[in-house]
């Protein structure tokens, strides 16, 4: 069983039920969720040896967050308790023209007040296969961006592929840093990055070239030409009609081509939150299954299409669930 | 008040609250529902008198079926006791593209235990004008095929009509009889059929003929050529987009003509699970109003699109709402 | 802060979960609406002063109908107790074709057995701004409409600016006037004017002129010429493809020019209850703000876009949020 | 199966869920219930033919109800649509020492405005065994007391065995007679009365004798004395020591004898309602099974007891659920 | 209208339904709370101008705690907004010998991050009658401390009677201020002090005299020779036998008699938090309404008793409410 | 970390909410539960490595399975995935007089159809410290108690303790063996025994020997001389007067002394399943630790008492929380 490593904030996700703003709500509906932890959870339901690596505080929601996270089949015995708090987020589910919205109460929570040392990347990347982070977790704090680039270290040293998702997020990065002093050298390490010209202009200051043809191909190439570490960069195309209508293609460059999926016409979304890490969630998958970057980008995108059907962060859609979208099976016929 | 008789199993159904997965589920709302019940639901809200005849163990499960029944209006006063176990099924509502997911629970039901002379037919027929059965019921066991037999004789005897949806399942059928076997002298008592080529080709072994220009047409011919009983062939045309958008036409073949219906784009759809039995229903209805051919597929074909925004199995809507969508009235506008 | 009053009755409103038919409920969601209360709910929500005025029973509905105006926001100072019941209605929430349908138990409700001098005009109208009434009121009672004939005195001396939404409803008027006879005199002391050739048909016995071009501009013209007092006749254009499905466009007609919005497409509408009043808020909002026209209509058609994504009677969205839809931000991109 | 027919009103209960306050709620659970039906449901529940006669609405909250009605078991053939609303109460569960608080919404309901002639009682009464009716219903409106003296008049001539439960309410009594002139002759033709010191003393202006030793006795005595056709009083004791702690004892007098039962100690109760009305089905319940009378008040009692453990108005236990406390097996140990 | 003016942190509560541990909920009951304003929500509900000062977050859930406290009738025109978060708790409600488990979640919140003149008390107090704080305020923070001396010396010159729950918490006190150097003089300033000997010992170093017959009444005196400005102590005895049963007496000191109540037997206990605060609450209405000791603390007594049966912080009784428990009517007899 | 292997069928249970009746349940609360995995949960809760071994059919109703006994902490490592379908039982949790009442629908489930060689116990019990079986197990099916035979055979060999729950229960041993011949192997293989004289004599054919002082020394005696192997006997004593009181004492018997805990008086009963299971987890844990008898057997009472408090099958309280109870803190008093 292979093993993924991943590392990031994982915070108590409150949500009032159905469409109903925070002020109208008399109960929330909870669940544990982050970025990182959303695609760990994805390639634990698909059988992998999925680890996620975070800090909780010992008290009864940080209980609570391992429990779901173990309820999700995700491997949680390299989890660190301590700290003060569990970082929260509110959802409001948006719908038509309305957005989501989420707030967060993250600060100072159990996760960014890390240090260093505070994990011992050693043993939890021994026997990993591949190692996931995002740019998240360096914006929160001096700490957690030292704790991700000792784990790189790691990484490098033993040859564990490691994939990114840059996510550029301008409320963050509060702590005296900027994203790319902190980020370059991180990306330097990386194998698979997730981004978009907006994260590459906020993060290294470049855009598409003027006059590029494709803007995802442009940023592509430099952040290759940029980073030789890198071996392919992967992006959703998302045109968004409405909150509740999408059309959703998937992106790879490899430094020589553009592998494209179908585009999928998405009505009626259920939950537009972890759709994007599904798609990182499956091409990690194909990946790790030695596709090759069709299959794998196809792979990604039908199991983001099908994250969209599925309230809550997580997929939980079975990887033959996810191959019968690759099939051209999107008629939604009743399965007896 | 007219008397319809339906015979066939009914279980719990066991549903998670919206759009969840089982796994994110922590209750399940339940009802209790059956194909051949649901029609007959349908019938007695629309102030029939609808009578099920099926068997329910002794139990708190069996009682509270029996309850449900009755609050859908249906004559419960034929309905036998005993048996171990009622059967169940788990559903997942599909969205997008994820489709409606059921896993059954059925065996060794208290309905599929009943045996050739579990249910008193001359009584429960005496004054019936229409009687009701699918492919279901036969397909459980020898039992449930036997007493169907014993209450179509009866019918035949009576002048009772019959109608049929033959809905062949590929997973039943496991007690050794084949399909054609079993259901060709069943059919061959049934006035009314609801079939398609996937059900001629799996029981009878015929298709539509080479170049045939409708599917239906030739399939129904077929049928009625090898049936003299039948004496119209109903179905609907079911375009599936997604499990939330599809597009809706009725049919039937009357031996010389091929009626049909507006076509219905059906957006949004809530809950796709009982419309085909609302269909039927419908056209029960119609004939046992002696409306004509037309009126009675457009009123069948009109409480299939209302059932699409009900919850649950059952269509709890009027006569009088589905004679507005028959009058063109689709536009939704508030009703006060 | 500008001091808005609005008259009218609140009803209990109790709503099966979902797309729930009562039949099918075991519980109901409970809030407090009326066509009046709602616009002021979103005025309160706007940071102005939205004082409600009507008459509650003195006992537990009442008081909690008192506590829900107020969690809206709403200035219950002037609220009457006294009477013997509240009025209440169910809402079936519509789907597809489906249309929403309204049960309403209304009478006799302590609002609808005021009298003339229930409310203290004069002290309530003292430094107000706006008041606001619509065609339901006078339709209850002769003690409602003689109550509101005296708010409207009041507002004449106080030079107090007067919105109406005629709102003509033929389930109503049982107390032996015609709404001709009654709101005759009640128009002629309003500034502006919510109004549809149904409403002007049924009261004034007038329709678009023959030929004309524009039926909203002609049934305006007409109204204004009727009525001096009228400043400028605004109305929706609502185009219902279904119960889930609209097309929406804001006009307003001043008396020389017709001022449209663009269309909005609404797909996969969560609410339509409270929309019309929420376009009337946005309107009134616009106008108190000193926003022309143009800038007033498309706040307004902004607000009432925005409300379709809502649960329940109340827009619930800031002033903020309904300005992102007017910019042209309809594409429901998370908001983190 | 012996026939059971009760006359009564049937109104819409809507509680907060738990321990809830209105003022507290956002969704209310719903049921329909009467004094007169909730005793029809437990012989309808134990197996017998209970009808109820009454009359509903006939728009979505009246066919709720009587689709309720059946889901309890109860034969609702003879309940009349008409009239303008359903009646409706609210109840916020109390516990410790606040009391179960009811408010009800009753006038001018369906059933309050019936009349002498509403129902056929000839036909409805043609095979009965039991007649049940309440102090309330005459309380109402002379049409209700005239269609109920109607139909005591068939009972009389078809000598079918009549109970009432006397239940003097002082917030009824609005139609300008006295509680005295109208119940008069309606006990004159009753068999079983269950009645307290307070109703006598009420209605018939008699309480206790002085110096009594038994005040249960000495009213008993007396109205036995007054009405001829009385066989037998019944009467449950309870010592209310809070909302969720009683201790209660049946009573019988059947003009010679005082029969009594032990005295449960009833803790934790969770709801009070209906428990008079399972005490009097179980009365009637023994009569019926010609058990003597000591039987028929452990029956009754024991009735009464369970009905305390179980949520809303009806008991839903089986009478084997019954004989079990009956017999002493009150220790609530797991039933497998 | 009197009005009251309380002081003091607010937090979103979020609390599993039931008897559920947080580990097993998939959602949570949420309101908002906090010592001080449960008391002024009491206070309003009895119809007096309870006003509360604090500050929230300028966002979704600062919103919703304005709308929250608004529904309980609080007057909150002097809130601030500002800040970056409101604090939080969690509630696991305890039963049996299980005690409710409270995780706070306080920490930097919009609350405790005020400084001495966040408020302007002057024209807060302009007209105020009573000032209500605890030592929770002083113990978050020196700017909390410093507010809170603020408004006292405000009270002081304006003759405004001051009460003041000292309510001694250990886990608090972190900014380096012992109690006793902090509260001494804000004690000095208060005229009804709630308190036991826990906080004495634990504030000012001393607990009951050696030999003393009565604790409380040693402890009072202790105080009330201290602080020359206190004219009364009041606490409740609270004899704790499980989550689920305690007894309960309300006791006061005046510097020369020992006022007590009767005392409670409470089983069954539905919420146990806010009782101490429907006691103040009950305390402060009877002093504002000049009754004397004795009704006041007969009163407050049994505003607790009654709390103990209501779910969440607020009492949610009426006065007349609580006025039939201190008449005695504790046997909780339907309320019809 | 010590291993503790537990082996048993684990169903999905089915509970209506509060206190309703199947009848009245529109939904279900539904988790995952058996006596053996009930007695793993509580062991990983306090953070042992708690292995349950069973066998779940490969579908979602037995993935939801799994997750939630991760969710619980069980090491799920070496479950089966097999068979066709996953037992459930129905619970109506009683109250008062009324038993909590449970209906099982158990065969044909993928646990009973296990077969001798199902799974390999080697691998599974290497380094495991405890097994625990109930009599459930080898009542179920001859594959099942071939099964656990075979497990035990490896205990024997790996010297690892067995406890055994022996639990009689009279509606299962269907397969033609009596408990006698099956378990007698089973038990002399044993250590540590829960029983009592229902057990003795229904599997065994003894009871107290006439005149013993004590029925458990007495039955407990025998059972040592009959066994070698077994080195204590427990069980708790609970006196039961009704479904929400009881009163609690914990016993063992170790072939020498009797040991027992002071009597828990346990009043307002949440849950009463699994309480037992909780109880022997106590006794277990305590044992491990290398806690003296009386040590353990007062935690397993503590633990047993506070699972009366939790809802559903699982103690979800820490050691410190069951240590409270045993230092005698059971008050309840709110615990910040």
């Amino acid at each position: 069983m292979q093993k993924i490593v991943s590392f990031g904030e994982v915070m108590m996700r409150l949500t009032p039920p159905g469409n109903q703003r925070l002020i109208q709500a008399t109960s929330l509906n909870i669940l544990f969720a982050g970025a990182e932890a959303n695609v760990t959870s994805a390639l634990s339901g698909w059988k992998l040896n999925g680890c996620h690596v975070t800090r909780f505080p010992d008290n009864t929601p940080g209980l609570a967050a391992i429990a779901w996270l173990k309820h999700c089949g995700i491997n949680t015995e390299y989890i660190q308790m301590g700290g003060d708090r569990l970082g929260l987020f509110f959802v409001e589910n948006g719908a038509m023209a309305r957005p989501t919205a989420i707030t967060y109460d993250r600060l100072p929570s159990a996760f960014s007040t890390i240090e260093k040392n505070t994990f011992d990347w050693n043993a939890i990347l021994d026997d990993a296969d591949w190692f996931h982070w995002t740019g998240i977790t360096p914006a929160l704090s001096q700490g957690a961006a030292d704790s991700l680039a000792a784990a790189l270290s790691v990484c490098e040293r033993n040859n564990i592929k490691v994939s990114a998702d840059v996510n550029y997020r301008s409320n963050l990065w509060k702590y005296g840093k900027t994203p790319g002093e902190i980020l370059e050298p991180l990306v330097a390490r990386s194998n698979v990055i997730v981004g978009s010209e907006n994260d590459t202009r906020n993060i290294f200051g470049f855009g598409a070239e003027q006059g590029a043809e494709n803007v995802f191909v442009s940023i592509s190439s430099q952040l290759m030409k940029k980073f030789s570490s890198i071996k392919a960069v992967i992006s959703s195309n998302r045109e968004q009609r409405s909150a509740s209508h999408n059309r959703f293609t998937g992106n790879v460059w490899d430094g020589q081509q553009l592998w494209q999926t179908k585009t999928y016409d998405l009505e009626q979304i259920v939950e537009r939150i972890g759709t994007g890490d599904a798609f990182i969630a499956g091409y990690i998958y194909g990946q790790l299954q030695n596709w090759d970057i069709q299959d794998s980008i196809d792979f990604a995108t039908a199991a983001a299409v099908l994250k969209h059907s599925v309230e809550g962060d997580v997929i939980f859609c079975s990887v033959e669930e996810v191959q019968e979208i690759t099939k051209g099976n999107t008629s939604g016929r009743i399965k007896r």
